[in-house]
């Protein structure tokens, strides 16, 4: 089995959580990590079972499913086999009232579990703590966040245009468009921190398809299969000389993702007026992607590209009718949607190694969700694109 | 939009569930559902937004995001769009202290946000009262699964034995496999209730990988992609003549699952022992499905299978080495592993109408996972297969 997570990598993480818990919880005294994503942060594997971490001791990842599993791909210096969360307990003494978890994660019933066998009375949150550890990727995490940036371009700006054809449906190329990505290196899955977030590949969608109300909180929208299946694309709509194509997916490269939007004018081109709101909310990326660096405010960039805005152009910016949203971009990594977001209220400064997704978007009328999107590393010289620099908007005809 | 839950379904899932609440809980007062796959089942959309249920009054489905969608594809009689909890809370008056909630979904800072405007101090278990109504599907219910199972049985029993090719990678299989899937019918998605998990496909493996330690709490294994990604199919396994080819996937019409595993001997037969081994886990699926019937008891039925087998046998029998499951069959319906399940402790007998899939398994060292699962209702004939008969162990060559 390739791709462990280095030990130095590991370790470096676990000083820097322990380093961040000094500050935001002095006197902390026990933290439990269930998330299976945040388990594979800090252990190299994500099983079922937990990670105990105590001010005072080594971390120990208990592990109920698979233990062999967990021995043989993870370079973890604690790894303990358990049944029942009692043989944990029985190992440690002197446990605190309060245990840190990540509270928008585990579930009330299996904090109930836990309370059986821990004595612990309360829970406090450690998920801004993981979030602020995490935002910061490491030249290991870069690394992987670059491969998938160009498998993520290669696909988006390059291979999609020869892939669509007119009559095929939103759901025939987003499975074609899912097995190119995979042939091309991606990992094949796209996963989100918010609660009970399934995306299967992103939204792929055929012109006004982009616009229809989704419960996802981001810009875009898409009929989806069917009220059960409100995602993967529409058998339905079929593409149309005249449609613009709008695709939102994430690529993966053993974990890390990266996200991109990229639109094709499909057949003729589009009216004046989309192409020039298109062109604006690329022009907004580069204006807002040169201000990604160390020590600049996220609430200020947002402030600062929102009150350049218009009226008339803030109308259906980052989402149609009532759906609009008020970020134009978010943290990337192991999950597409992290720590900071470009919005109000982000006010620690970014730091190098962050890596951003900007998207600026407008719905149009008939049309669908113009715009654009890339992945960017932060650096003193301003955000480093690394998922391409196309403007999107890619005549096909 | 097509595919709308008929509001005479509605109305009858929610009489089901309000009389299992009298029984199992009486003097409830607030129910509140979370869960977007409860939240379809209720409703018929599933959006960001709780169903508010009252012992006393009609239910309310408070919507956050998207209360368009939600009106546009949802027949439930009282739809109504939310910015915050508090315009659902300012709605309602004389408040319990205690609410039942999906425990096993919903996360320790949903509920702290909520108690910010609902003054409950109790959260109760709501869970097993939605899975024993889920438990029984209506007609309408049946007919999707039955059209899940057609198209399962087509693809697995009648397509793939031409998709398989020497040479290739299980990850270039899967997701070959996963757009013919979607091809003929499928909706592109496999929903588990248990604890983040993640499935793309399920489980698509060659010889050996089919049991390879995993995380997930069934009797199958895989390699996967990387620690990372521990899901979909192994780009270094290639499938080489003399490899047994195990696909344990499941299968998606309008939300509703079947759950089929089928074998394959790619390139020459398999040694007798292992036809062998496997013959005997397709005995014990007909005799585990003849025992459907009204009335039997679930923990009865997995004690007459396992006490009729002998020690031998149960070396690896339902998971291999450490990683045997206690179960040979579960519940299936808009998840795949529903309730009840087929293993001690199941005591409620069963009923017409409900859904299992059966899956006798056993790992055979350096060869893989051999046996079978199809997906049964409950009739007083015993199981109907609605995903096929065939024996499994298909020769391609």
């Amino acid at each position: 089995m390739n791709n462990k997570v280095p030990v130095a990598e590991l370790k470096s993480r676990m000083d820097r959580f322990r380093s961040e818990m000094e500050g935001a919880n002095p006197g902390w005294e026990t933290a439990i990590i269930f998330g299976k994503i945040n388990l594979y942060y800090f252990t190299g594997t994500m099983q079922d079972g937990m990670l105990l971490i105590r001010r005072d001791s080594e971390a120990v990842l208990w592990v109920r499913r698979s233990y062999e599993r967990a021995v043989d791909e993870s370079m973890f210096s604690d790894i303990r086999p358990m049944k029942s969360f009692r043989d944990a307990v029985a190992s440690v003494s002197g446990l605190s009232d309060t245990v840190y978890m990540e509270t928008e994660i585990v579930p009330l019933a299996l904090f109930q579990r836990l309370q059986k066998h821990f004595p612990f009375s309360r829970a406090q949150s450690l998920d801004r703590c993981i979030a602020s550890v995490r935002s910061v990727k490491s030249v290991y995490e870069l690394e992987l966040m670059r491969q998938a940036g160009k498998i993520h371009r290669r696909v988006l700006e390059d291979l999609v245009p020869g892939m669509l054809e007119e009559g095929m449906s939103e759901a025939s190329f987003a499975t074609r468009l899912f097995s190119t990505m995979v042939e091309e290196g991606h990992y094949g899955i796209a996963r989100f921190s918010m609660f009970e977030t399934e995306v299967v590949l992103g939204s792929v969608c055929f012109g006004e398809s982009s616009i229809y109300p989704t419960a996802f909180d981001g810009p875009g929208g898409n009929y989806g299969m069917s009220p059960a299946v409100p995602l993967l694309g529409s058998r339905e709509r079929k593409l149309r000389k005249g449609d613009m194509v709008f695709v939102d997916i994430g690529c993966c490269v053993d974990g890390y993702n990266t996200d991109k939007t990229m639109t094709y004018m499909f057949g003729r081109p589009l009216p004046s007026e989309v192409i020039s709101a298109h062109n604006k909310c690329v022009e907004i990326q580069h204006r807002a992607a040169a201000m990604l660096k160390p020590g600049a405010i996220p609430e200020h960039i947002y402030g600062s590209i929102m009150e350049s805005l218009d009226n008339e152009f803030l109308e259906n910016f980052m989402g149609f009718g009532s759906r609009r949203v008020k970020f134009i971009g978010h943290g990337v990594g192991l999950h597409i949607d992290e720590f900071p977001v470009i919005a109000e209220g982000f006010l620690q400064p970014l730091k190098e190694g962050m890596v951003f997704a900007i998207e600026p978007k407008k719905g149009i009328k008939d049309v669908g969700m113009v715009g654009i999107e890339n992945t960017f590393i932060v650096t003193p010289d301003g955000g480093e694109s690394i998922t391409g620099d196309s403007r999107g908007m890619i005549p096909v005809y």
